[in-house]
């Protein structure tokens, strides 16, 4: 990797487009999108806006180019369509997640080439068997909002950028009279020969072209429509459709169907576009998408991107990151911190992804085209990883967002015929990806937090509708038992303490709201999470139907346990609204702090890593497993026993640790920006062990000062003395002057504005 | 067949709802769609409006339930789903063709069952191993708008009867607890096992269902949505995915997502729906379609069909019926000239049907959304059939449904990729099917006789664009030597005549409206049929790309000899703009005289009947192919030479042989209705030889007397004396009591309203 280099134009587009005046610090400088790209990150390196439509991104391989189609077991590590370690790179793509533990999208690769036309990507050991090409990271420039390469066997420069809704590239050709784009609608990210539907393009002019690609994959039922425009006019162009499927030609003889005809329609086409270039030629192409239909994204690329000014839209977009990451500034002496800093903060900017054409319609869960009225329509909710604190963060820099995001789920909530607030949803389907029902954990904290510019007892009847639901995932059974039973549905503990804690939100709602009865039903399901603590061997435990625990268990695995994505010794802490009782429950604080501390320094065998999924091994400390989310907040638990101490040392102690500022620097899977959410709280000396409580607890700052900029105008200053990387402990933290007796911090003393001042020392 | 039997609504209905005042008689009695559905005709003999959007009507068998999927040879047979001859129904799908010689659609097959649930339709063979079941045609009765069936083996009455955009179907159960309605997404006419590209269903409530299917058959590119209603809610649901292929079942343990899970998808879907009934027990359902999306489905259905009284929805839709068939009413004294001509009449106003919501929008050809400003959007162009009688009987009898038939086509050419106006096309897609490019005589015909209120400068500009695309189908040879060579396209001979006909047609428009460039060129285009004349045989025969025609050449073939659905005997006929100079180019009046002669009294050998497509044996009068479009102007053309009264004797042998009040009653296919518009001109004495032209040739009424009724409120009365089977010959014919001197009429002597008298007799 080079370092980014920044063009001229961004200070002052920077100028020009942030709200208020710029700092004088470059911040973009510092987010670094090529970090999480190597091992488990499954972060992309290319170029987006904040929350922005459109992720575009290369893609070095995807399942489709396994030989024969079958499941490739190597697929799990194309996530985000990119691995740092490949050699080469099929083309660029239009949509990726960040970060996430299984996958979609990849939609509209594009390929620029040159020479004598291939139409197969070829394999990575033999790149001139097809269209892909060798790449090195010597030639690759990843910054926010943009991404350069160069094609070495293709000889071609590859620049990209992107507004919200348009992905814009900007292709450097050698002299050649057989340079070819080539749209490659096989591709997609977890792809199967068989997962699209049906791909349809049409081409409007001898520049213009649009379409869409239907898949039935992560999201079941998925079309994405776009339209493509050149530069410069294609000199002549085709298909080849791929599909063994038997498709019905029409009367073909009429034409040659498969080369400069205007329709291609079929399960499995590719489609290329030929050009004679001059030597040094830029070739630009703009690729808009729409979620409604081909309309909306010729709509959108007229309305977002009309011009041709490559550098231009670079510096507007990056001038929005500038914008977004100067929510949040923060004092270090080492440029390494301020990498992980920004880089982290970046990925916490991507997503929700905005889902809505230009004029405000998107396609709904139900499959109906629907106008958001007075939101910005979002997709792609991981919640079960993103409750826990990107949406409290969102709560605190980016509310407006947030309140929105929280209206998309509620649309959802309208559109689904199970009558349920979404579960993991993208691109308008529900994967009921992972477990619990965490949207309420969303909405209460926003309610709780008084950033509910929505109809909050709406919101609320949403919850309670969501959390009735007895048909859903051993709901019925946690409803009249008080606990999932494991020989009626797996992961039953896991189940039962999301849910008990999803249930303590619903009811903080209700009494905030003044809904007595709710908020007396749902306090008692929170307390559920004792039915499965097993006080013999002081874990929770998978319980059966008979009330009995299961004999046959096993504190350290995670396999078939009655967990999922993590063990007792991290689940057994899993009681985010009431530690206070967590502890009580486990025999009070010297047991209780017994069982953490030997978390993090026990000695884990070897044969459990290989269960832990998605991470590496440098994503577990002892048997704490970070580069995971159900024991995030386990570091925090020290502040309610008497040795606060501790959790100043953990988080000082994880954060180096698990994100450092190279490609293979993420620990785990980024999740959508739930294990970035996790730095940016822990760097600042703060985290939200339980959203849905307006209540943060401290850990140690690992900044040396850091100022947030809120929407309503105030200023949050973060003041750290003393601080050095022996300094870990808080001697002393004091919030306008008044020093703190307890080791908590209210959201309303950040979002009032205000100043805190942590005084460190190299002693607890 | 049971004589229909007619609700006593009717009458009332029809006096409520017929713009004039009713006729005394009611003619719905004797439309019968169930003649044409044996054997070749290819009609179906459901429930229908005039041009509705909805044709509910009964399948016996498809493709789709041919075993192992593979091409059924016999699939012909069921273009319109249904045979006459076939033991058993399978369903009743709510889409069909009238009378086409390849096919699509039949989406939406529902089918009501009694006993253990099957999802199996199961063989004709066996009918007990699936859910189809045996009927009987004592049990059936088929009127226009309402058709009635026992399904025998499940002991319930069906009733079916439609409007525009919906279908209503109403079940009378015997008494069971396991009584079934199952939604077939599979199913569909000339279906392959892999013709769905997706189908997914929406249950929004214990009452509502909605969804959509997407094909890739005929149309590639379609989707279809539908919402139905159920008139009581069932007790409990499910579905069964057929699909080979593998799909992403996203995290189903969360839910048996099989049953009583609202949301359906895949390629290859059965649902079912069950309920309790008691003896007698009528269950009404309604499906509404849309080519737009699912909540149009439901918006069709609250504004066309919002109760559930199912005989005045029969009676309303029939009084429709009584409405357009009013507009030619005939005077008989046999009924089954009356059945042959109101059989004819229905047929000929089944199609192109309404392709848009009710609130105006439709699927485009470029797959966007559109709204149809000014003029009602119809599918369905079967133009090298229609454009030869159907379109000019609407500029007679259905102007202003015309006029509108001609925006959906410059509609289409505006959508269209190839600036192309419609070939054959159906339900947004070009399937390019048979040859030429007829919309321009449609066109020309409505121009030429005054009924064009839209654009007919920018429609000339249309025809002209689409008469000069070098790359279809021969077209540029076509233009650069004067005829298409054999050896560079097949059935060179029919579409250098086809072509060389709509040149004259955009000639007449130019002509029209001063636009003498185009004129000339297309007047010099519009001979070209004589570069493919052989003088030394007598014959139009292929030529080759040399100049010289090619040697071997069998005049009694239809295949491979320069033709397509016709030999060169009917074809050499086909110079439809200037019968004049054919008969001088073929060696004047004598030889053109024995040429027609001999067309119709010789000995074909039967080697030649197996060649013959689309007809029965029926179809043919010595070499004279009645069952196939070429040579339909051919009886009429004896009006050019001394000879007219063989044209009166050769229309008056073909009507009874050609049409008859039987289920085998239509010689061929019906061809969307052309069959049947060539029967009620004739059989009204007259018929447009060459549409582009004004004029009719007198042929011989059939009928005793004849009243049009215009909607510009003009009447046009036809009065026959002497009339009988004998008296075929025209001894006077007098247009307000003028003595015709040529047999010619114009659409002028029509349309201005007046009286036209043949006087009879049994001598030319």
């Amino acid at each position: 990797m080079k370092l980014p280099l920044l063009v001229p134009l961004l200070l002052a587009a920077t100028a020009a487009f942030a709200q208020k005046a710029a700092p004088a610090e470059n911040l973009v400088q510092y987010a670094r999108p090529i970090i999480g790209t190597q091992k488990m990150g499954h972060t992309y390196p290319g170029a987006t806006v904040p929350f922005g439509m459109v992720q575009l991104s290369p893609d070095t391989d995807t399942l489709l180019y396994a030989k024969d189609g079958k499941y490739n077991p190597d697929i799990y590590r194309y996530c985000a369509g990119y691995q740092y370690d490949d050699p080469t790179i099929v083309g660029f793509s239009h949509t990726h997640f960040s970060g996430t533990g299984h996958s979609d999208l990849g939609d509209f690769l594009l390929m620029p080439t040159t020479g004598p036309l291939q139409l197969n990507p070829g394999t990575a050991q033999k790149p001139e068997s097809g269209f892909r090409s060798r790449f090195s990271h010597q030639n690759e420039v990843a910054e926010p909002a943009y991404y350069k390469v160069r094609l070495d066997d293709h000889n071609i420069g590859v620049e990209l950028t992107a507004t919200n809704r348009v992905g814009m590239h900007q292709y450097t050709f050698p002299q050649s009279d057989q340079a070819h784009v080539i749209l490659d609608l096989m591709a997609g990210i977890y792809n199967y020969e068989d997962k699209n539907t049906w791909t349809y393009v049409r081409v409007v002019n001898d520049s213009l072209i649009t379409g869409y690609r239907q898949t039935n994959g992560w999201a079941r039922t998925r079309t994405l429509y776009f339209a493509m425009a050149f530069s410069k006019p294609f000199k002549s162009y085709g298909f080849r459709n791929f599909s063994k499927k038997q498709v019905y030609r029409g009367f073909w003889g009429k034409f040659d169907q498969t080369h400069n005809f205007p329709e291609m329609a079929g399960e499995q086409l590719r489609a290329y576009f030929d050009f004679n270039t001059r030597e040094g030629e830029k070739i630009k192409v703009k690729l808009a998408l729409s979620p409604v239909s081909q309309d909306g994204a010729v709509a959108n690329m007229q309305a977002e991107l009309p011009g041709w000014n490559f550098e231009q839209t670079r510096a507007q977009s990056q001038a929005l990151w500038q914008q977004e990451l100067s929510k949040v500034t923060i004092q270090s002496p080492k440029k390494d911190d301020k990498i992980n800093f920004y880089t982290a903060l970046y990925h916490t900017f991507l997503g929700p992804t905005t889902y809505q054409d230009a004029d405000g319609q998107y396609r709904g869960l139900d499959q109906n085209n629907h106008r958001a009225e007075g939101f910005t329509n979002y997709t792609t909710f991981s919640l079960w990883d993103t409750y826990r604190a990107l949406h409290p963060l969102f709560n605190l820099v980016q509310p407006r967002r947030n309140a929105d995001m929280i209206q998309s789920m509620l649309a959802h909530y309208g559109q689904s015929p199970e009558h349920m607030l979404p579960v993991w949803s993208h691109h308008a389907n529900e994967n009921w990806c992972m477990i619990g029902y965490h949207s309420v954990s969303v909405i209460a904290d926003a309610v709780l937090k008084g950033n509910a510019p929505f109809d909050a007892n709406k919101a609320l009847d949403a919850c309670v509708a969501t959390a009735r639901h007895d048909s859903y995932d051993g709901l019925g059974y946690y409803r009249s038992l008080g606990y999932v039973p494991e020989d009626k549905n797996s992961s039953s503990v896991s189940k039962t303490l999301e849910y008990a804690y999803d249930d303590w939100c619903i009811a903080q709602m209700a009494q905030k709201l003044n809904r007595p009865d709710i908020y007396q039903e749902f306090s008692k399901r929170a307390e559920n999470y004792k039915n499965v603590y097993d006080a013999r061997i002081g874990f929770m435990r998978p319980k059966l139907s008979d009330g009995t625990f299961r004999r046959e268990f096993d504190v350290l695995s995670t396999n078939n346990q009655g967990y999922i994505e993590g063990n007792s010794w991290n689940y057994s802490l899993y009681v985010p609204q009431d530690p206070k009782a967590l502890i009580l429950l486990m025999g009070g604080p010297k047991r209780f702090t017994e069982h953490l501390d030997s978390l993090f320094t026990m000695h884990l065998p070897d044969k459990f890593f290989a269960e832990t999924e998605d991470i590496t091994r440098d994503g577990i400390i002892g048997n704490y497993v970070h580069g995971n989310e159900p024991a995030h907040h386990a570091a925090y638990l020290y502040n309610w026993t008497d040795q606060p101490w501790k959790t100043q040392q953990r988080v000082r102690m994880i954060l180096p640790k698990m994100y450092r500022p190279t490609p293979d620097g993420l620990g785990g899977n980024d999740d959508c920006g739930q294990m970035s959410a996790w730095y940016v709280f822990s760097a600042l000396g703060f985290y939200p062990v339980a959203p849905g409580s307006p209540e943060y607890a401290l850990g140690s700052p690992a900044v040396h000062g850091a100022v947030m900029t809120l929407e309503n105008g105030k200023t949050f200053r973060i003041t750290v003395k003393n601080q050095s990387d022996k300094n870990v402990y808080v001697k002393e933290a004091r919030l306008n002057g008044q020093k703190l007796t307890r080791p908590f911090l209210q959201h309303q003393d950040i979002v009032q504005g205000g100043e805190l001042v942590f005084v460190m020392s190299g002693k607890p």
